[in-house]
């Protein structure tokens, strides 16, 4: 990928045909029947799929032995259906698949879903056998969603050309789950809509994305008017430049993207590699991707379950009104404890209550000692049933409160009469209606059977369910994170948008020599210590005077790398006699201890203040491109690889988001009583670098500085290394 | 606490009264009786529940107003009950608590119950109550569990002094809980008995621990026969050198403890310290008392579950034999992904399997590409009932891998008929009855309704079921942990033992002279840079030419805190006239500059080698006294917090594995071609710092030496502060 294709113009293809068809056709299904659902021939299963689902549109099978298949018409192959389907599912073995898309284009069709597994996870013939199903796709505009896959489930569409039976009580709603892994799709939406009551829009398992992919779908699932969430398990993206693109499209239409991305360590990512066949890409990268344009991330299947229980929560969402100040209230103060624990752990707050809170409470309720966040209900709270609304109110009503966080053990897995959950939900369900202020509840222990009398009614009012505190707290931190990108998104509308850029004349191949580096640098405003390539000391001399002393000589030789292990550099001249005498020693050493160098000159270097020494560089990444890094020189980034990342373009903005998440970032308030750093200097010499990078786009092989001083006011770059493809 | 006290001899109290009692007396039941179980005076729910365990022993209620409550006889005081109960059970108001105990020591009881709240936990006249209580049960040797607690369930004893009602079908088994909080001693005990089927043998709410300690619960745990597992949610310890030694206590009988420390971050802290009443202490050092002694520390509730789940099933752990090296078997190549990278971050291995087991399942199993590890067995596995057996023992077998575990929803939430779950669950417990290698299972999904027909037959086949991947390997963490601590323990019980150390006599307070400090040091093996207090020219001279040049003089003044701000410091002197010249020219600009300063003479000092600058030191934990810091000097210290904490005593095994935790441990093997550093003599320097730090005892305040350096060969301390009480 090239950066620039950010900016170029992304064309989307039209997914309708595979997601949305009027008519299906389905090769693969047989008379023969199984007592066991399980071991029911896939081919018959979507034909039942869609029985049960009420397609609208027309079913037809695929197969030379019959002429009836579970009720529908059988033809004997694709080229004899009277009016070409929109869409085909192959659910035949891999070997078959090319032939049949072949024939499926010849016949007129446009999409297929294609189940079988023995493509490019598999290695060897199998990616032989996935190149050219990509190339087909591609040739001939023909959608496929998968191989190695369970199908698209369009539940609105009443279209499941779906491999996995779909359970009675299918919950439709408003979130869509796009997955790599056939087997995680169902678990994943099974959890959502059975223990939270979270209804779906549509159920994408992609497979090995070699005719449709993740990004294609996630376009298609913005535009669709019935979805208001995205949710993804992916291993691999194969159009990383449309995934930052329909990222941004779902910032501006406020649907978020919630993706679980398997694949971080390296023992995954060969697994990943092997079983999907697609790039894993480093894991610090997609990081930064995903922060950069608002895609929530979140870190476990659980994790992933709890935020889509909250953003797809429409009567919670519309009340929350950003910060981060969680109120928490529970009847155990170990739970207290731990919630506070997990608040903090997840970057939460948990303020305290305002002073007239605390009296309120203190009068309200006494004998509890001090009111305050978290509110430890006590036992005295399941014996009174007064307390337990007075004190939710209170957290309600605090103006330091932004999101109210109820334990509630909706999953206690005891029988009825012992529980007590109940009845605090019916209370939370009256509290919630009332209050313009977004309330959740949670559960200490995650799993168990969840109570529906409890989670219905609650998430009814608009009270989403979450169960162990670590997990709700990180689904409501990541609420807080999507809400402060969207903000400051539409604040700053300008700052967020791209840098300009023009693009680069070609450079020649290789390392470029100091001097024209340091000239590319300067055309992009990146800033340089005055440096000027001599070859004769006069003219050093004079490059010095000008510059001011004291300065540097580097001898500048395209065979000599070590430079001082030759006698090639002078440091701390303060005269221009001192420079030409420098130069001329320079000269002789180098001539004597590397006599097969040519020297292209001496580079007269102005030595520059001293400051905070940082690199600065770019790299590229197999996804991305050309990303840019930053960090501080020295033992922070040689040993702890503290180094922050981000996809160009960049906005100032940006670059100060970066510089913000490095762990040594106190080092530019200034140790041990040295003078801040000028931060904005950085800022803008990432911009510049940035602006650099995508300028040059393909051409930029690495680029370098280090160091780049960052002065108490301004920064310049000392040493470069840029190298061109 | 003074870390003497680590070796002195702890004595125990017997909590037999208190946990299993042979007579009780119960204040707080009536003949009110109410429909809600949920608001039965707890007094009566105690009653209940001893009936319904089927308490051997006499129980006896006390209340005024009756001759009779629930069957038992009544009396109207404590005083009147012919033979003195061994326990009594307190339901009532906080307020009648210290009466009423005074009055069941009069009436010769040995230990309460005391359920009410009100004590520490809510500051002002609480605080005052329970020192009422803590001094009482220390001055009359009388015990008490609680307040603000549920009370003690001793299943095997059948003796449950317990407040909340017990549900049928309690399970009986091997694990004993110890919970600060009530309401998460329930919570936990109910999820690991219904979502887990794990047996219990305790249950302790402990409260307040106002008469008995969470450290006096366990060691009663590790002594009762019943019990071999002891689990805990704890907020603040009371007496941390019984800690200590109860955990050695544990580790010599094979008995783990599981920890939950709740309490870590700063609001939490407030937190527990309102409704505990206990001290938190500083969580690293937390940290570093648990590693020590092998006390195995969870971070989540679930966490918790799942260990528990697995150090409870001895079908499992006696098959274990130690080693990281997970296999993991999915069909489904997503949570293949996911699982790999939650074994990565818990810190096991997930090895390739070996080249016979690759070639033997490829055989076996065709059309499946590369069988590595983690085993993606794909739709077919669930298609084709001869794969899955095939790859689980090919997993058992394959000599890389130590544990096996298995992803099976055993959670999943959908009607039975489409579940798979059942059929693959029986080819585990088939399996792992001929199997020598442990075989755990795990779902994707935390949460939903467990099937008890997949939980008990695996379990019974010694298959512990975990919930999530994450949860999962992290259990199967603790255990290669906690096995590899007790390996090392049984291998070098010299090494762990406590270093030998004598009591030190007593210094005088302040900060030590330099010159006193370094002798004490000395004393104790700390290696010095020779140094040496001269009290004139030529003194000064001669210690320079014994200890070899340069050298550095600085003035020993204890009105000069700044030394080089008053001329008081001449670096790189390198003959004796030089040192001459600047003990003359020190006396000189001192008195000049600092004329009110007494000068105690002129430090000579020899300059050291180059080597890596750490800091070393002592503090006071207000927990564990006297804990060892350990890190490196500049920003990994300053900036990143990265200090390694050890609580002396310390052996050099154990020294080794703090420098082992520094995250810029690299740093000793030599950074940008510098030679190694002597880690060996900076482990000796950490030992000897822990042995003087336990020799002296409470008389120190805190000790500093900065730069400790570390050479390619030896460590010198360089700087020192030493402060004396």
């Amino acid at each position: 990928m090239n950066s620039q294709s950010n900016r170029d113009e992304i064309v989307w293809r039209d997914l309708s045909p595979l997601i949305a068809p009027k008519s299906v056709a389905i090769i693969g299904a047989s008379q023969r029947s199984s007592e066991l659902l399980a071991r029911e021939p896939r081919g018959n299963r979507v034909i039942r799929n869609l029985k049960n689902f009420g397609f609208a549109g027309r079913i037809v099978a695929v197969n030379p032995k019959y002429t009836e298949v579970m009720d529908c018409q059988c033809y004997p192959d694709l080229a004899s259906i009277p009016e070409a389907p929109d869409c085909v599912v192959l659910a035949v073995p891999n070997r078959h698949v090319p032939d049949l898309l072949e024939a499926a284009a010849a016949a007129g069709v446009r999409a297929a879903v294609v189940f079988a597994a023995g493509f490019a996870e598999i290695g060897g013939e199998g990616k032989a056998r996935q190149a050219r199903l990509e190339a087909f796709s591609k040739e001939r505009g023909f959608l496929i969603c998968g191989p190695n896959c369970y199908g698209v489930l369009n539940v609105y569409g009443k279209a499941p050309l779906f491999a996995s039976t779909i359970p009675a009580g299918f919950l439709a709603g408003p979130m869509a789950l796009v997955s790599q892994s056939g087997g995680l799709s169902t678990t994943i939406a099974n959890a959502l809509m059975l223990n939270r009551h979270v209804g779906l829009s549509h159920i994408i398992s992609c497979g090995n994305q070699a005719g449709a992919t993740v990004e294609e779908y996630f376009n298609y699932l913005i535009e669709d008017e019935n979805t208001r969430v995205v949710a993804a398990f992916v291993e691999g993206f194969k159009e990383p430049a449309k995934l930052l693109a329909v990222a941004r499209k779902a910032n501006q239409r406020d649907k978020p993207i919630i993706i679980l991305k398997g694949g971080r360590s390296e023992v995954s990512q060969r697994a990943a590699a092997t079983h999907s066949g697609s790039l894993a890409g480093a894991a610090e990268v997609i990081d930064a991707a995903f922060r950069q344009t608002g895609i929530v991330q979140v870190k476990s299947i659980n994790e992933l379950i709890d935020t889509v229980s909250i953003f797809s929560c429409e009567g919670y969402i519309k009340k929350y009104k950003g910060g981060r100040g969680i109120g928490i209230l529970s009847g155990s103060g170990g739970e207290c404890t731990l919630a506070s624990d997990a608040a903090a752990n997840a970057g939460l707050e948990v303020p305290e209550l305002t002073a007239s809170t605390k009296a309120e409470l203190q009068e309200a309720v006494a004998d509890f000692g001090n009111m305050n966040n978290p509110l430890d209900g006590t036992g005295a709270m399941f014996d009174d049933e007064k307390i337990f609304p007075r004190l939710l109110q209170g957290l309600i009503d605090d103006a330091n409160i932004d999101l109210v966080n109820i334990n509630l053990e909706a999953n206690d897995p005891r029988p009825r009469e012992l529980k007590s959950g109940n009845r605090f939900a019916l209370l939370i369900e009256k509290a919630a209606a009332a209050s313009a202020k977004p309330i959740a509840t949670f559960s200490s222990v995650v799993g168990g059977p969840v109570d529906r009398d409890i989670l219905l009614p609650l998430r009814a009012a608009g009270v989403p369910l979450l169960e162990g505190a670590e997990c709700a707290t990180a689904a409501l931190r990541n609420l807080a994170d999507y809400y402060q990108y969207r903000q400051a998104w539409q604040n700053k509308p300008a700052e967020q948008s791209e840098a300009p850029s023009r693009p680069q004349s070609r450079l020649p191949s290789g390392i470029l020599p100091a001097q024209a580096a340091f000239s590319l640098f300067e055309s992009y405003g990146i800033p340089i210590v005055p440096t000027k390539l001599a070859h004769s000391a006069e003219e050093a001399g004079r490059a010095a005077e000008r510059m001011g002393f004291p300065v540097v000589l580097k001898v500048e030789s395209a065979q000599v790398s070590h430079k001082s292990d030759v006698g090639g550099v002078a440091l701390g001249l303060s005269s221009a006699t001192e420079v030409r005498d420098g130069f001329a020693r320079i000269q002789q050493q180098v001539s004597a201890q590397a006599p097969n160098a040519k020297i292209d000159g001496i580079v007269v270097q102005r030595m520059a203040d001293s400051g905070v020494e940082m690199i600065l560089g770019v790299k590229r990444d197999p996804m991305f491109g050309p990303v840019v890094l930053c960090g501080f020189g020295g033992v922070l980034v040689e040993l702890l690889k503290d180094v922050a990342i981000g996809i160009p373009p960049l906005s100032k903005e940006q670059a100060r988001g970066m510089i913000s998440r490095l762990r040594g970032v106190a080092i530019l308030d200034g140790l041990r009583g040295q003078p801040p750093a000028d931060t904005d200097a950085l800022c803008e010499a990432i911009v510049a670098v940035s602006r650099l990078a995508v300028s040059l786009g393909d051409q930029l092989e690495g680029l370098d500085i280090n160091p780049l001083i960052v002065q108490s006011k301004g920064a310049v770059a000392v040493d470069a290394l840029v190298q061109i493809t």
